[in-house]
């Protein structure tokens, strides 16, 4: 069983519900925070919490908690969910909205809810073969915020199904920013290139260049579409994908469409840093 | 008292609450319609309705009710507000989401909400001296569709407030659409022009339009920013607004700063409509 957090009070996530003049829920003003844990700690979260607090602050709303408060407030929800016979490793998701409105558009109060989840991890197999993205000329507004408008991906779930693809790569005017829910790299001999705008800083993306820095020149730059030819590998980082090989977009294959040492050896030194966390 | 319906529940709307799983909390994909009752009748009911299908299938949500069946849930909820001691006039608001979701992101099952709520009319005061409005480089995403996203108006609130104005013109590129929540007319000479596209097809300005055939030329195309210059009048058109005249965008004063004679002509109709509906 899990449990959740909503505006002080601590109960099973299905018990918790949202009054139906949440500005999140009528005029979709709500941002987020995603993370995992690893051997029942928070991972990086310093830099969530910076991460959730900036994306709060974008959007004008107040944060009901300090990083402290808000820090017990996980502890406490590990616990609650360790006892009840969930595993320790979990997902948290912070979602905060403009909260109940009397008029349906002005902001009172912030909504507050930090939930815990099941890890939904990606099948081994899309790490052995790689996966397929499509492009979508598309940019989010306000990528930098971790905003809760991702109708973008929702609305082409059947197009990504029929082109058995796994997600959506965005462009606008050739130029790369992101996938839907993971930040975007290429690999060209020893750079490790990655869009710097039009994107959402995540904190996997930022682990992995740390990671990276040792054995590889990590640049942030604009990458174009036309880059991707002769690119030597691609891969996306999230907290649930990790570092996730790309071996085809749209109709081009990457190199010889294989998952490449790069990629693996990135997973691997990402893998170690959580093992130990 | 209000009552609202929830996935095929009446109950009065404090007591309604959406789960934390909601794809229109947690993802923004959702969309929404609003209308009035005038003597206890829905408003151009078949083309709100008309509206409402139309945006639901541009995001692949499937309507779980019929016309019948919404216009059945429409009629009992105005006799249980009228039986609570609540005007026959009030207004109704249409939520349908993603529903819950499993992973957080794929769809299984709408949620659909049908919600009473009292109408907030917009001061006397307005409608006699007009309103001010300043202009934001921005066009919706999906601009025909009547999606929750409405996180700009809320985004720019303490701009809105700082210029002592009452809405957002969007324009892009020298181009009108048209305000936050409502459209966009001007008045030159016999014509009553309004933006064609990067708007949201409203009834109330559909209904305008119709009402002004007869006296006045009513023309849809691009607006632009150079065209207010010289127009005679502006004015924004919403179910709540109704014919809201406009003295002032930005820094321009509209012709001589007063309400013009077209705005009160067609604010007449428009209430002398609604008075025998």
């Amino acid at each position: 069983m899990h449990y959740g957090y909503f505006n002080g009070t601590i109960a099973p996530t299905d018990q918790l519900a949202v009054g139906i003049t949440d500005l999140g829920l009528l005029r979709g003003y709500g941002l987020f925070d995603y993370f995992l844990t690893y051997n029942g700690k928070p991972f990086q979260w310093d830099w969530y919490w910076e991460r959730f607090q900036n994306s709060a602050m974008r959007m004008h709303l107040p944060l009901p908690v300090t990083k402290n408060e808000t820090f017990g407030i996980i502890t406490d929800l590990i616990e609650r969910s360790v006892d009840a016979g969930t595993s320790a490793d979990m997902a948290f998701r912070f979602v905060m909205t403009g909260g109940y409105s009397a008029d349906s558009i002005s902001i009172e109060q912030p909504n507050l809810l930090i939930l815990t989840e099941s890890i939904h991890p990606v099948p081994a197999i899309q790490y052995e073969q790689g996966i397929k993205v499509i492009l979508d000329e598309y940019v989010r507004e306000m990528a930098e915020v971790k905003s809760t408008d991702y109708k973008r991906v929702i609305l082409m779930a059947e197009a990504i199904r029929a082109a058995r693809a796994s997600d959506l790569l965005y462009q606008k005017g050739g130029e790369i920013s992101e996938l839907s829910r993971s930040n975007f790299f290429i690999v060209k001999g020893n750079q490790i290139i990655t869009p710097d705008r039009h994107i959402l800083h995540g904190i996997t993306r930022r682990t992995v260049m740390q990671l990276a820095q040792t054995d590889f020149e990590v640049i942030e730059r604009s990458v174009l579409l036309s880059e991707l030819y002769d690119a030597d590998e691609a891969f996306t980082t999230s907290s649930t994908k990790k570092v996730l090989p790309i071996v085809q977009i749209g109709d081009l294959t990457i190199a010889d469409g294989h998952v490449g040492p790069t990629s693996k050896f990135l997973l691997q030194q990402f893998d170690e840093l959580t093992r130990n966390w």
